[in-house]
């Protein structure tokens, strides 16, 4: 029996369902002081002075005079060959503030209440200068290219040539979860205890350790419960060296907690992006060759994910299909908005919105059916691996498995069978103007280049796994008990997986990048394996056997035809004490392994989302009716948290195609800093939603045939919403932006388009 | 250059000395309760019931019937053969108490104030028994016996037989800091952070989550600083099941700090016996066999000790004389009074005491110079390695190597020098009583079976060392840094050694039976050379050049002549991360290493004391004038830690000689419970102290060479302040017991014995 492909209930439910959580806010540490920023009220202007008020009590201001001087925000993912050194985000504004929510001062106060009040009246005198905020009129921080193949004649031959402008607005994710950070200092060495930092706690660490000066081993990131990442938390933000900077300087505990308006402006936002994008077809609607130009709006700096988004979005760009040619250019804008950084899918969501728009738009044109279309220039199983001549997060890129035409059959079969094309039209019938949107997608997933686990079995048999990963709310402990308990054949109740703690797992990539399943669940693979052959080799010298004669079963190592003789994992465990007689004096003491899993390409899932939606014409009020995601994850550890994670993905989708956006006035000033105007899905505007996990194409590259399932529940949401619209509103264009809002789709109305 | 054998500053100072020190009264949690013990004020009865007082306010009481049934401590040391079972001490007692002292429930309060005045109105009703508190009329609970060769036919040839009857008191080790323990719970998981064991964590770490029926795993120790330990710290006592137990029970942080009245009831007592030695010589001064008859008094109960006192006493019984046969029984005697444990040197002290009394009496009997006669009995180097058939804490007991004569004429030649029996010699010109005694002694130290060490290294080439040693004011962190640096070829101030620390050292032995250094050092000694030849191998990858071209020297791996080509340990720590072109598939990532060293024999230091007292014949006070040890560690790491080490010892040695007793009234009150009635020697009643360390006799068995320093200072201070008085009485018998407090010297002066 496997307990991989089991629908297990998840181990962190208990916890959490009880209200058991260890989020940060519920830490405490005995004479902590609390931190408040204080942000900039202006989008762009000279730092003149912050001035503590006159009758603060108890409180102090900290500002960038303060700091050590020159303090930036390096770049987690680089670029070869593109240097942001000086669009770097400073920890606090010395001289120029350049968005509206940037951090210029601290204050701190022995209550969260105190210090806000101070915060409030902190004077902050600015002299404004110029604001931008129209992408196309911002600094340009970097410009490049990707592609490969004779686009241009390509597009010269073309018996058909389509193209479409497209507008993918600002939004980001919001977790339930504001940012948190809570640092607790020795002050006998200053080691520092962190609590609260997601995603990639060892890079993190190691980045606060370069810019406090300290040796990496003196910081301790402990394990949290999160409440979602999503890409813009647990990167480093300014928050992030101030707190432990504080705590050491200060010789107490430092706590800060975002607030949900802080959040909205100071979290990295996302997806911001202007296309002109183009298809070439032949006469038959083959695809000859495509090509993207896209304005990147970045907004007022540099973060740590530097261009990886722009990156992702070109090389992402041709997606499933057999792409001849191809060429993208981005260029990257600054502007005095909120700094950007990656959101769930990112770059795929924008890219497959603007290339799903092109084969709709291409489709109607050829007068092909727009599936037909696409089922047409999909790369078949036959043409896989396929290698495209660019690299992104510094991998090339070659798609290892798939079969991607059979998948988009398989989703619109199931569509009929639930009824979708027979529904729209039964809504077309009684008048409405309802549409169907399809979108095929790759995704991506598990980056290397590396996860670290640990295996280790305590003398009562209980198994501990030492991840890497963070616990997002994803479900990652539940994967790894899985992924453990199969490996030792255990049952997965007693496997506890603790994640992203840089003491007991010091060399942990991280969750990000659908990678942990990927990358991590194979280094746990491997860490269990090591551990189930040492605790044969144990048992071997326990029961006076040959190893050959070994087998593992329901926890215990046994003989062969004689399931009597057997010892069990807590019997080798401790066997494995150190003075024990089974323990040889060159070999480690424990019944433990440590593994690394290395990998030098992605993983590539893919998938089908179909949107059945209803317009209202006369308010411009879309509903999504029904939604269908169709994806291919090579394996599914617990198909139960990729449809939760797939559900998740959609309702996200649907507020960005729908709902989410940050928008500026002229002056800078951010216009969503409430849920009143950041407007969130509820679960009134979203529809059930149909899920088929499929297993059709294990990926090749890892022992558990594992794809990523993050972020195919998002990726396409623009793009089949898109799609639905335009074909309910029978436009012949594009829609030329998301997110459709009831105000645009009333103007496509108007506009006739 | 080495930096071993350097007298460093100890690298605990610069926190120690600025108030930094992280103590366990130093630490609170937010949230957290205070427990109170409530202790029986009867030493013997039967419990009734326990009763909350009416009116307690917020406070709670928690008895042994709220408790798991039978919950008892277990033995630490066991004794084979010997089941102790009956005899061990509950947690909380449910039927009897046996002692003052006795815990028969905890309090809990949310401020330590309120807590002590709750405990002080519960009503515990006890149904008074008889109280036995002369050791000879106790309850037996294990006699066993310890000798080899003809010892009934050695005194019936011999030409002199001596016996001397004598009484070790009850004393204990009072660390300046009592003890204290905090637990922090994670609601979660239930999840241990403790605070405060010392000593030995590992293992009590395994005694409590056997108690508590988790994984050890869950059970997360953290290294302290410590306010001396001594033997009586650190031991698993009920309030190291009780604060745990109540924080998990609680879901609360659980906070618990001894006063000192508690402390002098409620630490392991120590010392107590009555010796009936004898000595078989024949008409040249040659010892012939040996004989001792001994009455233990172990208090209440069997505490983690068990019966290993006891045992030491018989084992090391014969010290470093050649003893042809010998032959030593022990009784081990409950009574109504604080359990007894180990207090430094145990079992060296008392039996040291009585062999060198039976020297002094048989000396002056034969008209041997006692000097002399000691000279003549002592084991030559020639002589070692020298097995006894016998065994001691699992161990044989071979005498490993020494020049015991030599070191002993040493001693004689600087007690010279420094003008020891020119003073004697003086005073009794001037008619003072004064007198000199001279004590030699065997200790033991470095038991095993093992220690584990981790040596990493930080990308900034800080060192850290994970040890399972322990810092109770020892110097240890020094003494392994020491270690580290010399077998890295670093400076010892980039070294960081964490003592304790059961996840990062889940394999240590603790800090107990001088083996710190001996054992942990040898397995740091192990793993730092495992990290230094791991460096070698990673800078011939980076610089291209065969490992035999590559020396260690200050800080850098180097080419032998080209000293300019060199990679830092920082760099080649760098080089070992993960995804760095150096570091290959299989191995692992990090520079660090975990290595254990193992050890079968213990190894044996010895040395020489010399106290010249002062008798006031009057008063019966005894001034100690002038104190001299001399003592062979092996190789000494930091001669100013083994001379700090004696300092504190001889000052030990001095209370258990003149001052230190916890007397009982007949009715088993304790009459020592404060610091007015057991006193304690201060400054003022201590002499100047001449150390002489010798490194004549490095330790065979392990790669440092060394031997403990831990105890030596203690060991023979009874002895040689015993021989001394006796030599200013100019007494034909001997001292008959310890302490000579001014009331029995006075009544040896009126006996005229």
């Amino acid at each position: 029996m496997t307990s991989i492909g089991e629908r297990l209930p998840r181990k962190e439910d208990p916890r959490l369902l009880r209200g058991l959580g260890r989020f940060c806010d519920d830490q405490d540490r005995a004479g902590q002081v609390w931190m408040r920023v204080v942000r900039s009220p202006i989008a762009h202007g000279r730092l003149v002075e912050v001035r503590k008020p006159g009758s603060a009590p108890g409180g102090s201001v900290v500002t960038a005079r303060d700091l050590p001087p020159g303090l930036r925000i390096p770049v987690r993912l680089t670029v070869q060959g593109i240097d942001l050194t000086e669009y770097l985000q400073p920890v606090l504004a010395a001289d120029e503030v350049r968005y509206v929510g940037e951090p210029v001062a601290v204050v701190l106060a022995d209550d969260p209440y105190e210090a806000e009040d101070i915060a409030e009246r902190v004077e902050v005198d600015i002299d404004e200068l110029p604001v931008t905020v129209d992408t196309a009129s911002g600094t340009k921080a970097a410009e490049f290219e990707l592609g490969y193949g004779p686009v241009e004649s390509a597009f010269a031959q073309a018996a058909h040539v389509v193209t479409v402008e497209f507008d993918v607005g600002r939004h980001s994710a919001v977790p339930l979860e504001p940012r948190a950070l809570l640092a607790d200092v020795d002050p006998a060495t200053g080691a520092l205890r962190i609590f609260g930092m997601t995603k990639v706690p060892v890079f993190n660490r190691d980045v606060l350790a370069g810019m406090l000066g300290v040796d990496e081993n003196l910081i301790h990131v402990h394990a949290m419960d999160t409440g979602g990442g999503f890409g813009v938390r647990g990167e480093f933000y300014p928050e992030d060296f101030l707190v432990p900077w504080l705590a050491r300087k200060l010789r107490r505990p430092v706590k800060w907690v975002e607030d949900r308006a802080e959040h909205l402006v100071a979290a990295n936002h996302s997806r911001q992006q202007r296309h002109v994008a183009s298809a070439a077809f032949d006469e038959n609607g083959t695809l000859l060759g495509l090509k993207d130009d896209v304005l990147h709006d970045n907004g007022a700096y540099a973060r740590t994910h530097g261009i990886i988004v722009p990156e992702l979005t070109l090389a992402m760009l041709p997606g499933p299909y057999r792409v001849p040619a191809f060429h993208g250019r981005i260029q990257v804008m600054l502007t005095n908005k909120t700094p950007c950084g990656t959101y769930r899918a990112p770059g795929r969501f924008e890219g497959t919105s603007v290339r799903e728009q092109l084969f709709d738009v291409a489709a109607d044109r050829m007068g092909i059916d727009r599936v037909e279309l696409r089922r047409r220039n999909l790369l078949t199983a036959d043409e896989l691996p396929h290698t495209r001549a660019m690299s992104t997060l510094g991998t090339d890129v070659v798609l290892d498995s798939g079969d991607y035409a059979g998948l988009l059959d398989k989703a619109m079969v199931e569509a009929d069978r639930l009824g979708y094309r027979s529904q729209l039209e039964s809504l077309r019938e009684r008048g409405h103007s309802a549409g169907l949107g399809v979108a095929v997608f790759l995704e991506k997933s598990g980056l290397g280049p590396q996860e670290t686990a640990d295996v280790v079995v305590g003398t009562s048999g209980e198994v501990r796994v030492h991840s890497g990963g963070t616990s997002l709310g994803q479900g990652i402990e539940t994967v790894l008990a899985q992924v453990t308990a199969d490996a030792l054949a255990v049952d997965p109740a007693v496997v506890t997986v603790v994640n992203g703690d840089t003491v007991l797992q010091p060399f942990g990539g991280g969750s990000w990048a659908s990678r942990s399943t990927v990358v991590g669940g194979s280094a746990v693979h491997k860490a269990a394996l090591a551990v189930r052959e040492r605790a044969i080799q144990l048992a071997s010298r326990m029961l006076e056997v040959s190893e050959d004669d070994l087998e593992v079963a329901a926890g215990t190592i046994r003989v062969k035809g004689a399931p009597g003789m057997s010892v069990s994992y807590a019997e080798v465990a401790t066997a494995c004490r150190p003075g024990s007689p089974h323990l040889r004096n060159d070999e480690p003491a424990g019944l433990s392994a440590r593994r690394r899993f290395e990998v030098e390409h992605m993983t590539y899932p893919y998938g089908v989302h179909l949107a059945l939606v209803d317009v209202d014409t006369g308010t411009g009020h879309v509903k999504v009716l029904r939604y269908l995601v169709a994806y291919d994850v090579g394996r599914a550890i617990n198909p139960t948290l990729v449809e939760g994670q797939l559900l998740g993905g959609v309702a996200q989708g649907v507020g960005g195609a729908l709902l989410e956006e940050f928008r500026y006035d002229d002056a800078g000033q951010p216009q969503a800093v409430t849920f009143m105007d950041y407007q969130l899905p509820t679960a009134a505007e979203l529809p059930h939603i149909d899920i088929l996990v499929a297993q059709d194409a294990p990926a090749p590259g890892n022992p558990l045939g594992v794809k990523g399932a993050g972020e195919g529940g998002v990726t396409a949401a623009g793009a089949s919403i898109a799609g639905a619209i335009r074909d309910a509103l029978g436009l012949t264009g594009p829609v030329g932006r998301l997110p459709m809002t009831a105000e645009r789709v009333r103007g496509l109305i108007e506009e006739g388009t």
